[in-house]
């Protein structure tokens, strides 16, 4: 039944494509945090349309409107609720459903379960633009995580065939991070971002979409973090981030790869390295047993490419029960990826604060992240 | 903090490797189901230990004790409890905490996590053994939906770099699943098997392991299942797969080969068949928008290779601060795969049942699966 | 950490005393429900303040705006977001906290958990203000549980000394509920109403305050609802209605006075009626072993008196640590009971929607309440 | 459809009373934590039956063993399990479920619930033996708290007519509740001790029985533990305490005597103290908005006259579908109280160490409980 997800940090997200408005209710966030709003603003921006050839054209306003839990820009501790206004809410031409339910979306499982009352014009409750209210949730989490030494970030892996060069796993600094939230086109490699672009803009003349993968690092976790067999560090980013639309696959470390290595090939010996304990190499990608090790924790999430094509489709007609074509109007990104980077960045922050403040819960003082 | 999992149903796993018992509490089981207990350990022999020469050889009494919940083989409608006496419990030569914690288990974070109290021994809670009651919970809800027309059936994809087959995401058959669960290796393509075992064998010679990757079908279930966003079915499958040991990836559909397709490629578009729709093709593994299409569910799991290898290995004498050198006694499984196929299907079986339960809770009777 | 609430009805509430808006998300309302906007806004009125003589005189706008989850009267399935924006929000001469708390109020005890960051100002997230986004969702699922003959009513046990009678447990009817609704002053007996205003305006006099009792009934909920131990319905509802602020205590049946009964006088004995099966006397208050018996469920919620009064108070400054004197200013109700009685219903009504809906997931379609 | 409870503590309890056993699986307490098992067998005997003339003569052995997440008397941080071994599990004479309800306990309403299938002979999962395991987390919890400088202890404070001396709600110390919890029969008056052995004498003799009020203070208790609106102490504490069989009301402080009082009677004023800030009366029972206050935490719930007395009874033949005469043989406590008191103590301990160990995932480290 829920839109609501985590354990200490509580984030229940509402609105529909074409609802008065969208946006989220997060509790839990401990009392006290300055919230930089400008930033919040210049996070969300990232994943915001309009910025670019590779993206919709369509413009959204969609800064958020903080109703509660923030006062003077200082968490009061008590839900933070902010929502983004529809501009294009309450249409005169209404119509609650389709006869021709989109491929691969959405619409015909929801019809199915909710019944022909349920509102899924763009998406309705499954649109993307649900994915604002999380990044807002996600910018505020990430500001939190910061002042404890933590920095989320993520790339751009892979758009259809072509390749971004791969997080370094053991050596990859909290600045390549920040450097890369500073991009427009989020990726280490600026030629691969270029061939990147060409992809998606191919598949836009062709009146298609392309796939692609995106790579998200954490850094300054301290070892023990996650809770055994269904709360790990994997179970919990997992159920998150699959909750963003499109993505169909999700990775650890060496992820898919691992199942073709040997033990001896994949294990991660430790070293002593001054008086610190580290693993020499990060095929577990920072995590084992479900747990931190304190290494970077990396992962992967596979997009699938975005249903919204413009080319005609095979579909049916449900009232007639006959097979029918599907053009599907309106300008659609041909590529999501670049977008849902931020929104990749912002599920991993909230998890791990929520695993991070579960942490404190049982932990002794001395290994309290402040 | 917890081992436990689900909305509708709840599993709680307890035990350790050398606690007196592991076991499982199941609540929200419906009353008045017939469990058939000889089927539920032919399918936890599935996953027991010394079964040929690709397993271990240690032996384990994994018949489970049913403590309550089930009178005369029906289920009474209150929790149900089972254990698994652990026959090495407290032995005399005890040790809580190795000081040279083994390369990608759990030993060193969770040492981190829980200091030197905490009986890490064999894996403590985080050993493999722990899948066990796992697999009893999963035996009574498959055959709670195997009565509602359900089937959940696995095998192995791949184990190194040898494939079996994949399923056919359209066509296939309950009786192919069937088939698979009776088989000692459970691969569909014969052929592939013995390369597979060969595989395994090269890599206990070499006194190394190997890992693999299991591909699971749910057939039966009706379009519309799963909840919006966070609770969709392939966050709640995410969620309990990862749970299982040494799982580092999880995709459904088409997974992260959908990243490298065009959407014209990908998408699944409808058809008529006689009174009933269905999708054309099943790159989205039977679940758009997180909700189940009435195509069959399709997902694979990636297991790393077992770190448990017979070869020295590079770790940390923790006490001495110092680098140290590892052999690992014992005896272990080269690959966890072949008996990890049951646990991927215990996993899928929980939360395919949670959720039918939850879809139950708001749709109409006529969309009930009974 | 968390202000929401629920299982398959999972309530949100957002907002303080002084932040932009309040509101409320609710998750897991079935799809297809028509919602009578006025209906909700009746119920609503009940509970604004201004109705008379024995409230305060401010005056509230606390009328809903529906952000998300109904659409032309219907629910969507998804989340239903509605937000009361606060009109006197963000005063220019702000002061987050103050240096002398008001006895028994949140203050003292919320300031020591947030620190001084938290905005305590008019009760911050702990204000009665909240009960306004309660109402809405109670309005919500009043009327769904009306469309499945379920009907939920209160009314005014006592103010003070002054008692009203008593519903009749096992022949109280819902005509008696519905025409209880309608008053502006909810009490069966208008000689007892009239009185117990009478004690309100002589505390009002006195520049004081007097607490009462409200007793709510639910009529129509058939034999069998409820979960075992801790999820039984006495255990959920009294979760929710200790989240009325004043509540302080709540009991069921003869609750209380069940203490001082022998058993014989107190067993609830079954006879036949017609075909159907029902209880001689409702001592249970309709409630055995935390399930529904199908006798109307009674129970009773102690309010204290508002700590709100103008009565100069003890107290400390905390700035200065030494003990100070109080006089609260602004206008507060002399009573809070007579607006608590829809906060009763609606918290009530959540629960038993939340409880028929989990019913519904594993009971046989024919028990189902629809 | 659950049995279990709580948040950052997790006890999820199983078994019926003709089940293998009944036990418990808590999971969440931290690791490290010494256990003394003896002062656990000394608190759950208080529990036990057959210690005098007030209670059954049945004999129950009802030591738990305990089946993980303790080891060598020291919490290992992973689910601690438990178990009682039912001596009379599985009778030859067996039936499921009686055609002649009795009066008040759970068996009608647990039969329209789960149907035939369900086992309801001496109560099922609703059996007053499930608190055996409840007594047994809650003993742990004790010893956790207790450490803390968290004293949690009970009295009886009525049986039928019969009163106890009330706590002193503002002067209470642990020496008081520590020389109550020595004490056969829990009192703080031996007068008033020996008139309610003497009311229950005279309820036995007349095939009867007697309920009573059990009073619960906890203390040192920092100020601000307890979330806002649902979550908050007395919230969590009613939801827990309604789960012991045959509590039917539960209030704080003065409770329904709050109803009666007004404003400047019931505020309890705060006062400088030395340094610290205490209040003068303690009519919130040490909580207020749902937080504590710093003041002994005082609450009472009310237990009905257990429905199992020897006298005829009035039930219905659910076969025959007429009226019926029942006699409900064996031998049962006449008054349930004089046990009960450990079993208030246990649902309070786990409650108030889930809460504090909450409080600590947020608050800042100088306020932790340690």
């Amino acid at each position: 039944m829920s839109s609501d997800f985590g354990k200490m940090i509580r984030v229940s997200l509402f609105g529909e494509s074409h609802s008065a408005a969208i946006g989220a209710v997060i509790s839990g966030v401990p009392a006290g945090e300055y919230i930089d709003i400008e930033a919040v603003d210049a996070f969300m921006a990232r994943r915001a349309p309009g910025q670019g050839a590779h993206t919709t054209s369509r413009r959204e306003a969609d800064r958020p409107v903080i109703l509660s839990g923030i006062a003077d820009s200082v968490t009061t501790g008590t839900p933070i609720a902010a929502m983004i206004e529809n501009g294009d809410a309450r249409p005169s031409d209404y119509v609650r459903f389709s006869d021709t339910p989109r491929p691969s979306h959405a619409d015909y499982p929801a019809l199915m379960k909710y019944g022909a009352a349920h509102d899924i014009r763009g998406g309705g409750h499954f649109s993307g633009r649900l994915t604002a209210p999380l990044c807002f949730a996600g910018a505020v989490c990430k500001q939190i995580l910061a002042r404890r030494g933590i920095t989320v970030g993520a790339h751009i892996a892979s758009v259809g065939a072509v390749r971004d060069e791969p997080f370094d796993p053991v050596g990859i600094s909290a600045e390549t991070l920040s450097a890369l939230s500073e991009k427009s086109f989020t990726v280490l490699s600026g030629k691969a971002g270029e061939r990147m672009l060409e992809e998606i803009r191919l598949a836009k003349e062709d009146g298609d979409s392309v796939g692609g993968v995106i790579e998200c690092a954490a850094l300054g976790l301290p070892p023990g973090v996650g809770e055994p067999i269904f709360d790990g560090v994997e179970n919990r980013l997992a159920a998150a981030l699959f909750g963003i639309p499109a993505v169909k696959g999700v990775e650890f470390g060496a992820g898919f790869k691992a199942a073709a290595m040997r033990g001896s090939e994949h294990n991660d010996g430790y070293v002593c390295d001054g008086g610190t304990v580290r693993a020499r190499t990060n095929n577990g990608g920072g995590i084992a047993g479900g747990l931190t090790t304190g290494m970077p924790v990396i992962f992967r999430a596979a997009f699938k490419p975005t249903p919204s094509i413009a080319r005609e489709q095979r579909t049916v007609n449900l009232r007639e029960k006959k097979n029918a074509a599907l053009i599907i109007g309106g300008r659609h990104d041909p590529c999501v990826v670049p977008r849902a980077v931020p929104c990749v960045e912002a599920a991993a922050a909230i998890v791990l604060l929520d695993l991070i403040l579960e942490h404190h819960s049982s932990c002794k003082c001395e290994s309290r992240v402040e």
